[in-house]
């Protein structure tokens, strides 16, 4: 095991009604601001139930907020936040409205000339932060409870993430009940970009770590198991906590402690957002089954590992093993109606030299676990996945 | 799932070399009490390390803390710190030393009669503390990642608990090579003592928590497989550094998060410390088996998923299923030299009714995560065990 520092002070407050209980984690005396996305917190109820829990705080709303947040969006809520003197910031949303508030959180603190600078240099810190909430209202991508956030540049057509335990949640309120009212693409997103974000901390090489290794396989058994379960009723109240709760502990941060990570699969996908706009998790599911092809030699301990101990691989050669445990991946991404050819999503192969290009002019060589992933395999295996 | 709220922000620093860090970590510009047991620190080399790491601090030690922390002792710290104007409690040691320093850093803030009366009176919560952190040198007791302490007071022979996020260590090192020192007795218990917290957030009743149930089954398995490992060879630096994680992780509260939990083995076992001053893990194991035994209509259900999950049996009646993860958790615990039997530790019959007397001289006609073990049913489990 590799030595590691962990330290998680979200307040994690779980379960049915926990949204009545906002006026005893959002600071009172103080401006607040309500910031959201495009509108289904108004369907859902949710919306009602944020404003009832805060009757009589000085509220000022910020909508609007869309999957991948802009940067040019944010923007505008920053000036806001400056101007009204803003205290606190609570995102009600799923992780892209998670994503903005961070965001927004820090450029309103950043004394730089753009907040930008700390997307795209790794080594500006936003050291400060507007304290910011979170009422969670899809399960999915575990910004919750971690310090990252990915924002989108529209004007560049850049994806990037950034992170700094400034922008941690001070709270975030799970209420499984918030899956009741989600379309089935969502929750199948959501699945599916909980279960990569694991084998993106999980599908490396070993370092001896059983307590991380055993808690990576136990909450991609979870997604197995209560995945399907959710979709096939969405008002199954103990499936929805489950994989709430799964999707919550897929990234924040435990499960990675001590090991090698892998995130070529994210930097990847990121690209295939930025121009395409294809769903996040999406393009995870395009790129991972990929990567777990062209880096099965550099992940056969723990692909071995993953196909025995989630799937119950035990019989065949270990190339008929690994084979087993990449074909098991994509038929349990494409079982949610997720395709993981670009093709699927009208990519053509003409996009692949474009992508290796990005990452060239950044001067990135090797990505991946053992900063290995060459350009040449990334090209290699976006073509598998054409 | 049950509704939770979770907070955990004890920060973790962890893996060889890491007590090098304590002056990235202590403030600087206070008084600090350095705390520690009985010298086990000056042989394993921890104290010189910890020394030169705070060179120039200005330190006072407390040492003597004794296994079970006593009240009587503890009081002469509280006195220092008062008198000293102490800003910070540096707990160098095991879970005895880590509990100690609890007690005295929240009676030294309490402005009530007698400090002890936060350990008698639930009602009362130790709200404020001197700040503290630790440098872990035993893995067992899990008190350098929880707001747990336990404290015995000789005059009365009484062991009581209790618990404030006041007392949560801002953080604790986890260096696992002071494993590498340890007799074979203290990793025995070690192991002991964290499969049985396991076991009393685990061995209840479902509630479909999935997550909990895996992560609790990681922890044990890894505990099971580990645990020998470190008592073959105490220099084998992955064993030692799985057991540490995992006894840590047994009780920071995630695995207990939305789930019943027992107790009732702790509760019991802390009246023979208190009695007979038998080391807690091993009253832990003598009591444990007895609850299985007494309780296994209540505890079916999760008898008999930790019996396959955990133990892999699958065949059989259900009872025979449960008399083998019965049998099987007495041999594990017997296996590290630590007996079940009252007799092995020289305990006579007699004392039986003295501890029912107590339990009913406090006025509890029942305990467990039913609330249903019955003064009647701990006679009854403690006569299986004699």
């Amino acid at each position: 095991m590799d030595n590691f520092q962990f330290c998680n002070p979200v307040n994690i407050v779980f379960g049915k009604g926990q949204i009545s209980r906002l006026n005893k984690l959002v600071p009172a005396n103080t401006k607040i601001m309500l910031a959201y996305g495009g509108g289904s917190i108004f369907k859902n109820g949710v919306y009602d139930q944020v404003k009832d829990a805060l009757e009589g705080y000085n509220l000022i709303e910020f909508g609007g907020i869309e999957p991948n947040p802009h940067y040019e969006t944010l923007m505008k809520a920053v000036e806001i936040v400056k101007d009204e003197k803003i205290g606190f910031i609570l995102a009600v949303g799923g992780g892209s409205v998670l994503d903005g508030v961070k965001f927004i959180a820090a450029a309103a603190h950043w004394d730089g000339e753009d907040p930008w600078e700390f997307l795209t240099n790794r080594k500006l810190l936003a050291s400060s932060a507007v304290p910011l909430g979170s009422v969670l209202t899809l399960p999915a991508t575990g910004s919750e409870m971690n310090s990252t956030a990915v924002v989108t540049r529209v004007s560049t057509q850049e994806k990037m993430a950034f992170a700094s335990p400034a922008v941690l949640p001070k709270f975030s309120i799970l209420d499984p009940t918030v899956v009741f009212s989600l379309p089935e693409k969502q929750v199948a997103n959501g699945v599916v970009d909980a279960f990569v974000h694991v084998l993106e901390q999980y599908l490396t090489y070993p370092v001896n770590a059983q307590i991380q290794d055993r808690f990576a396989e136990s909450i991609l058994i979870t997604l197995l198991e209560e995945g399907p379960k959710v979709l096939a009723d969405r008002n199954d109240y103990d499936a929805a906590a489950n994989f709430m709760w799964a999707a919550t502990m897929a990234l924040n941060g435990l499960i990675g402690v001590g090991v090698p990570q892998d995130w070529a699969t994210h930097m990847i996908g990121h690209e295939l957002t930025a121009y395409y706009e294809i769903d996040h998790a999406r393009t995870l599911a395009i790129v991972l089954p990929g990567i777990m092809q062209v880096k099965r030699k550099n992940k056969r301990e723990k692909l071995l590992q993953y196909g025995e101990r989630v799937w119950g691989i035990t019989t065949g050669s270990e190339d008929e093993r690994m084979d087993a445990a990449i074909r098991k991946t994509v038929e349990f991404f494409e079982s949610f109606g997720i395709p993981t050819k670009l093709s699927a999503y009208g990519v053509g192969e003409d996009f692949i030299p474009v992508i290796c290009d990005r990452f060239r002019q950044r001067g990135l060589t090797g990505i991946g676990e053992r900063g290995d992933l060459t350009i040449e395999q990334m090209a290699e295996l976006l073509y598998l996945q054409k």
